[in-house]
């Protein structure tokens, strides 16, 4: 008996979800590992990361297969091709947590610098984010997506004000330029990651609604 | 008289083609800004991003309306798919050629470091592969995608390079910091435009051959 496209496509949501549990997971672990000074949890981040490339393959092939048998057309349609996008946002999250345990295992061997403690708020308003964001897709609740939007203003504006800090923070400090240029990298990293669930957020607005949003001329370096 | 799906897919590969002079464009004009100090050009800068915004959502509704109404399978659907990423990896290069711009405008601001001309060095590499790419997604030519596989490692081993050298030169010039980040940070940007040339090029890969090579286990951070 063949399945609807319903049941399809709630099985695909449902491995969307899975996939943001690993991002989430790579994410938890790889902030342990920097401020429990924990070595073993970078493996964990990188298994993590091999199974969201899995994930990744995984839900492509799902959805060129329900393309090529089901035809879908309109909302179908729409919310398969969300589906393509958010697995490549979720896939690259992926790489930025592994890029941050890179940084992070650097980081370690070097004296630690005050301005890192931030990465704690920030990644914890990022995993949030990245929560938050896979929610208003399953739930399809544009109110949700849009205060997604706004989280990412504010983890910017965190961002920006690390950059600010650690500048000044090189200029008296000279012995602690490595470790300083790590946790901007860091930062960097985390915003990247907000950047994504901010396209996911997006991505909802459209399957939903089908108006694009993505282009609201506001852009952030 | 309805045209063929290969006339369809035809237009979708020229319309990729112009989008990705954008992207050319855009990276050409803020490294001349950079360089030859000409505000005005900028202002191309953003044009061109605001263009290139345009011509996403047209490849989007044109993928949209050709997965509607051909139900396309195996090779064709496989095309179409890569497509969109390379419709999302080409608009988000847009992106990068904007924070440059940015960057750039307060790097100007400042007695410049003499580690920028690298940039130049970098851009060129960069714009080569996105040029490469997309002739290698015309053409379906995997040999060439392959080739800038390995541009794209030439592009990182620079990137660690000005990292280097920028930690070293700050050390001794607490008064050149801002100025350091700043290359610091436009050095990442085209780093990240050469990871979307590279995610192009297995894009082609996997729409010329079926065969996904996204996950080598190669990370950069």
């Amino acid at each position: 008996m063949e399945r609807s496209i319903d049941a399809q496509l709630d099985e695909l949501k449902r491995q969307i979800l899975v996939m943001g549990g690993h991002v989430e997971k790579a994410l938890h672990e790889v902030i342990l590992a920097l401020f429990k000074k924990e070595d073993f949890r970078f493996q964990a981040v990188h298994k993590m990361e091999d199974q969201i490339n899995e994930d990744q393959v995984r839900v492509d092939n799902f959805c060129i297969q329900l393309l090529a048998k089901q035809s879908p057309v309109a909302k179908d349609l729409r919310m398969i091709l969300s589906i393509i996008k958010i697995n490549t946002d979720l896939e690259r999250m992926g790489d930025q947590a592994t890029n941050i345990a890179f940084t992070a295992q650097d980081y370690l061997k070097r004296k630690p610098v005050p301005q890192a403690q931030v990465l704690v708020k920030m990644s914890e308003v990022v995993r949030h984010m990245v929560k938050e964001s896979l929610d208003s897709f399953v739930r399809g609740d544009v109110v949700l997506a849009r205060k997604i939007l706004l989280m990412d203003d504010e983890v910017d504006a965190t961002k920006n004000q690390v950059f600010k800090d650690l500048a000044e923070h090189m200029k008296k400090n000279s012995d602690d330029i490595e470790a300083s240029l790590d946790v901007i990298l860091m930062a960097r990293n985390l915003e990247r990651l907000g950047d994504h669930a901010t396209n996911i957020a997006e991505d909802v607005i459209y399957a939903v609604t089908g108006q694009d949003i993505r282009h609201g001329g506001i852009y952030e370096r």
